[in-house]
């Protein structure tokens, strides 16, 4: 039995997944390059452990990625497992109530950078797999895909698919990259949100200026990336850009009949991010704008003096990382190009904009009558002992819908994480309880596959 | 001669004005504590070898106060000569061509943080007094009051002035810690503006958040903080504030008037800072923008993720630094009051807003019949050649209504410094010729005096 091999090898699984946290493999800071393939070579060591028949760590534009196999039947059907093994920064670092690359169990929780995403989801798939491997369960044939740079929106894989598209032959791809409800409420990801995100470099004067001489007679760049930043949304929260929601499918009655049962308490959502009020597009519910509607957000504003007290300053120049969540059929890249050129549009006069675009991807929804769904279905059922939900995600893996362009093959999103993983975030963790029913669930898919 | 004697102790001169220059007395900047005491001895040497029967560095509620006098007749009328020996921070660092604290001259500048502001103007003032000293050409009594605290608001020096009014009685003060309009348009300051700064701190949810997981359904305290910012100014330059203008003095026809003949080119203005169009206040001219008019400039901002690359966040917290540049009348504790309140005001729903004063300071107006600004008049027109024009200056120096206000008396600004010399940026300069004439003109002032 599943639980009886968790509980006896559990020692020894939590040293291998700590083993990964342990390398901080940071994708989006250069200093962290050694950390990648160190971590890449790591993983490679622990597949084979699980009982891959082979697993290399191959060269991609960027960051290296694993590959691993177990081929039992050249006939059978395939399984591709993706993960990846690349992380967040840990900024702001002094909110960390320990080392969030040593990994430290507190109420039966891990705390670490990578304990959920995506180093302890990606154990979970290691580890049933090595449970259906040494119990000579697999009827299946099973691969492993790990790349080390989703954080930084995958810019390396879909060449490596198109490359390597026949290694990576499957008839479905599995992923544990996403999150359920709530841990009581199971759920499957069925559409995730696409994304563009963009830098923004707000030029003014050649040099600092002082605010006294010159305050008043030009404009100020952090003045105007302020309201060029204000424009974007309007006061119902619709994003003002023109042509925006051109492609954006509306949702049927019948899909916000269906998101309407999802329970959910709006009140004690507010409390457990510590808000007074939610905000967002009028006419769409909490769910439904944080799923299924685009959003706008500024992920990161600079310029001028951000020392202690006062400096009386007009900066020459001011930064902003901005980013959009978008939702099936509209595209990235044209998403990137429209809210590109519109910032241009409203550059107030005096200063000039430079917009760079770092990184997009797609939406992606899957159907629920797909055979592999209701395999997943019947993993979560036997490991949480109720049936999931099926619901829209707001988070984006670009590469699934990259995946159905290039590999041609659907992807089952089977994900563990709860909100209170606290993912990209100061203390990120991983509950125990959901590291075992995680790998209990996955067995159940295979099984039931 | 005024002229020979500088030539003859130029070398002296210079190196004595590096040793102040070499103490990094930046008064933000809490690191730098000991360096305050060290710069104040500094001067305390300086000012006694150049002729002070006394000097002394007293204690006040913050950084120390240089004192110093020569009392030739009891009777006489008194000069006292203010400056102050902080300095700015020197960020961005690595725009300086050379080090700020070890001064560089290239091309007849001293390049280095204060060359100009305040270490190199006051020590024209010091090398002034030094030759008629030293010649026996002072009839009236000189004393001296440099502060460790004018680049964060002088917040000590009032209540030193009511504890040492006594002390620090005189008839007029001078004070070299302003520009002129140009190299060969010698000015005189007859007004500057005062100022009020705050801090915000704009707060969203708890802890940062997965934009992906709540884009779209929570206010992003960047976003609110950028709709904030934009909403203080209108399209048209004017500040939004509510009461904001009640007090502004309007300018009269004839100040109008004779700001429209300083010699002016906005070409050359705009080609000097390198920006393509000016901007301010509709119905007002570059030069009544810079001078006359309130203005408003966010001199910081930060928030969210500022690294390389892209991370996809929601920040718990937004920062900004923002100032408003007043004209006289207004009251900066009530501008300061009203637009904290504006701000939260103004908040969006969702976020939570603190505001903290930082500091502020009145305007000033000085008549030019007064008998020392025509004493002043002399001795630029002896040093230039010219006769100076009186000119309103946009910066604040808010200690010089409050000399108005606790010593009764008014403030002569004979400032010699230009818009190339960089203060408060990098490569900070002061050009070794405008440091001659500077102590040519201060004498000319003492003598016609």
């Amino acid at each position: 039995m599943i639980k009886d091999y968790i509980q006896t090898n559990e020692a020894r699984m939590l040293e291998e997944l700590f083993s990964l946290i342990r390398i901080p493999s940071i994708s989006s800071e250069h200093e962290h390059k050694a950390d990648m393939l160190k971590c890449a070579e790591r993983w490679r060591e622990l597949l084979l452990a699980a009982g891959a028949d082979k697993a290399e760590v191959m060269p991609s534009e960027g960051n290296p990625m694993v590959y691993a196999e177990k081929i039992v039947n050249p006939e059978a059907q395939t399984v591709l497992v993706y993960g990846h093994y690349d992380v967040m920064p840990v900024e702001p670092i002094e909110l960390w109530k320990s080392d969030p690359f040593e990994p430290e169990v507190r109420d039966g929780h891990i705390f670490a950078r990578g304990a959920d995403d995506d180093k302890g989801q990606s154990f979970i798939q290691a580890k049933a797999f090595e449970y259906l491997v040494k119990n000579n369960l697999l009827t299946h044939n099973v691969k492993f895909i790990l790349e080390g740079e989703e954080e930084i929106g995958s810019p390396s894989l879909e060449a490596f698919c198109k490359t390597h598209s026949e290694l990576l032959k499957a008839d479905i791809i599995l992923v544990s990259d996403t999150s359920m409800l709530s841990a009581d409420l199971p759920s499957l990801t069925t559409g995730l949100r696409g994304l563009s995100y963009w830098q923004v470099e707000v030029t003014g004067p050649n040099r600092d200026l002082h605010s006294g001489h010159f305050g008043g007679a030009v404009m100020n760049p952090i003045n105007a990336l302020c309201k060029m930043i204000a424009q974007i949304t309007d006061e119902s929260g619709k994003i003002t850009v023109p042509g925006f929601y051109d492609k954006v499918e509306d949702l049927s009655p019948e899909e916000r009949a269906m998101i309407a049962q999802i329970p959910f308490d709006e009140e004690k959502y507010k409390q457990s991010i510590g808000i007074t009020d939610v905000f967002g597009e009028t006419g769409y519910s909490t769910i439904e704008r944080n799923s299924c509607r685009p959003a706008f957000d500024c992920c990161g504003i600079w310029g001028g003096y951000t020392g202690e007290g006062a400096k009386t300053v007009i900066p020459s120049k001011a930064y902003a990382k901005i980013s959009t969540r978008l939702v099936p059929h509209q595209n990235s890249e044209e998403i990137g190009a429209l809210v590109a050129a519109h910032l241009q549009c409203i550059a107030p006069k005096g200063v000039t904009v430079k917009v760079d675009y770092l990184h997009g991807g797609e939406g992606y929804v899957c159907p629920i009558s797909h055979p592999a769904y209701r395999a997943a279905e019947k993993g979560f059922e036997q490991a949480f002992g109720k049936r999931p939900l099926p619901v829209r995600r707001g988070g984006s893996i670009p590469i699934i819908a990259t995946f159905e362009q290039v590999l041609g093959v659907k992807t089952i999103l089977m994900g563990f994480g709860l909100e209170s993983n606290a993912i990209h975030s100061p203390n990120e963790n991983f509950p125990l309880h959901m590291l075992r029913k995680g790998i209990e669930a996955v067995v159940g898919f295979h099984l039931a596959l």
